[in-house]
């Protein structure tokens, strides 16, 4: 059995104007949805980044597949790394984490894969992975501020989300719909004085739910520093407060409050780092580049070897990556804490059916074979059609905050 | 499918007096088949210790995995920790190394599983684990000081080997048996001026064969670094030279011969340490102890990630283990070095056929379905009647040294 054909779908998905330390959500987020297809017919799905860069990599790398046995995926990797031989990062421009293109377009190939190996043997992606731990997945509520409308367009069904009472508001309508049990604000936004007292009003009206707070990198030391000691008793963990491994060790050494992160930690290169300079002490994992499903659960290994915790990170994204996601976590028994995700944010899918209800803030993982999820052609051609008419190729919330606030300048750490 | 039946057999192999720095190998050596049977009669096939310990935890454990999915390796290992809730160590009174009876009997189960759900998928294990990176793996010839003959018996085809030259004249033999590409001396033995002299003497008549010497930590710390000192510049790797991981950062810190072991990291929990002090740069990895197949592709890649090479550890097998042992080393792409094996010393087997012959030092990836090999009833049950009569049932290398030499006494260190 070999990889015969690799369809590659860029899509946009409708996002709403949620805010970070770099600007803000444009109104359509990108994805690419692979399909790896078998000389039996046997059929793998896969969903990756939609950017201009990561799209090219995929598109390059693709036709170095055909032939490879979708299990050998050491030669996945090899293959790959030989197809794109400049390597080089997928964000450099616009981001401050940058992700190796060879590892993300590894990690997308892989998941179709897994998918294959799933299916030839009528058992779940978790069943390859070792096996389930635990039969639903919590996941936390991802609060943003927020504006009220993308330009031009109505106010949408969340309103704005500027202030403290309004983010609880928020926080209270994402629990009564999906039950989560822990709540993570997306920071960096307000100034940190804001941040604070929002945190402390959701531990007011959440008393019982761990909370986090994720800047993005957007604090100085000094603010991080301030920050943790306001919030020490309150915070879960803080993520990513301050940009940079040594800037993270120096936050680390003034607070017990454990640091998380999906910035300095984006490869196997830098675990060694980051518990020498005991920077971090929970590492948010992410098949779309960790190098894929079976990477993340090495991983996860790799964590549970280091003292370090597990959790999982999210971009926007559709129900294949959810269903991977799923699997991953179900399948990792050392994650100790809820997974991202911003599947409640997102009004449309690709897959077949509503295959994910959260209930109590969980999800049900998926019985497969493979992942467990089916291709909605209908759904798909809508999301192609609308990435043909989006006006995005790539993402840059700076670009489009300018739109808002003509003064608007990018600026690591904003705070 | 589920786990309907499991078989344990006992077994005993004939095994040559060789020597280390605990005593003398025993006439036998013992190990314990395993074969797992689902409820669809598909069978997997296993090979671990046999001694009185192991057995008993493989004897309590099975029990508690009758109805487990072959493919739930995780609660394998839960069912295994809640069947031996005293846990313990295995080896405690007769070895320096003592591995857990919870991931020597985790281990011993996996492999079986892993047997299986290569079969169901006629698919090797080698694929199971990411495929292979190497179609064959590379062994390195494992030789011993020996006595002549064991007690009672004539002399065998090795006879004595307890000088330099004559360690000389073994690896002549074995290496034009086998064509290795690369000589481990098991030190310890003899006086290390001699056994410094064994290396030189090896490396004259072996120009280009990677060297290495496994004292079992037997010497201290100042002749640990005498002999590193004398041997820098011969040596590939130093192996357990000091037993504890402090001794072994000493003598680590004193040399620019990497330390290799596999007595002093022997479970996950080790790994940070001796990344910590610098006490390792080399993990002998081994399947039956690092919790199976797929754990020791995770020390793979932890190994990787903390910058350390990583080799393969042997004890007296048959074929199941090594068919085992080389789809691990297949699918381990970080595997730096030739992997240990007893196997040419064993005359015996329970595998059908003759699957393995070394050529140039290597053995070709057994091609599976699953681990590749097939039981032959009629070995299995010439070798479990020989255990019934070998009047062996625990190793214990110094009390057999005692009856050659009454005065003989474990000493760790001995030189
Ligand atoms: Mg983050
Ligand atoms: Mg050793």
């Amino acid at each position: 059995m070999r990889i015969a054909e690799i369809h590659l779908t860029p899509v946009a998905i409708p996002d709403k104007p949620l805010l970070n330390c770099k600007g803000v959500h444009q109104p359509y987020a990108l994805r690419t949805i692979i399909e790896v297809i078998c000389d039996d017919g046997t059929t793998g799905l896969g969903e990756s980044y939609g950017s201009i860069k990561a799209l090219e990599g995929l598109r390059r790398a693709a036709p170095a597949l055909r032939g490879l046995d979708p299990f050998h995926l050491h030669e996945l990797k090899s293959r790959v790394a030989a197809a794109l031989p400049e390597g080089g990062g997928i964000n450099a421009r616009t981001a401050v984490a940058d992700h190796k293109l060879t590892d993300v377009v590894t990690s997308a190939f892989e998941v179709p894969c897994m998918d294959i190996q799933g299916k030839m043997l009528g058992r779940s992606v978790g069943d390859l992975l070792g096996g389930a731990v635990r039969e639903t997945v919590p996941f936390s509520a991802y609060l943003f501020f927020k504006f009220g409308a993308h330009i031009g367009q109505d106010k949408d069904e969340w309103g704005e989300v500027l202030t403290p009472d309004q983010m609880v508001r928020e926080a209270k309508k994402m629990v009564a719909d999906h039950g989560f049990k822990s709540l993570k604000v997306k920071g960096g936004v307000l100034h940190p004085d804001l941040e604070i007292e929002t945190m402390f009003k959701l531990r007011e009206a959440f008393p019982h739910h761990p909370l986090r707070i994720d800047p993005n990198g957007g604090w100085t030391v000094e603010t991080a520093i301030y920050v943790a000691r306001r919030l020490e008793g309150v915070l879960e963990y803080l993520e990513d407060p301050v940009a940079g491994m040594d800037a993270m060790a120096q936050v680390a050494a003034a607070t017990s409050i454990p640091l998380a992160t999906n910035m300095v930690v984006l490869e196997f290169d830098q675990i060694a780092e980051a518990f020498t300079k005991r920077a971090v002490k929970v590492v948010l994992s992410d098949h779309h580049y960790w190098g894929g499903m079976r990477a993340s659960t090495h991983l996860g290994k790799v964590c549970e070897v280091l003292d370090m915790g597990i959790s999982m990170h999210s971009n926007s994204h559709l129900g294949i990556t959810l269903a991977a996601m799923v699997h991953v976590a179900s399948a990792t028994p050392n994650l100790g804490y809820d997974c991202d995700t911003h599947y409640p944010w997102v009004g449309a899918d690709v897959v077949e059916g509503a295959p994910f209800v959260f209930r109590d803030g969980a999800l049900a993982v998926p019985r497969g074979p493979g992942l467990g999820v089916t291709l909605d052609r209908i759904r798909l051609a809508e999301l192609a059609a609308l990435y043909e008419v989006a006006g995005v190729r790539e993402r840059d919330d700076t670009l489009y905050m300018k739109q808002f606030d003509p003064g608007y300048e990018r600026r690591v750490p904003r705070w």
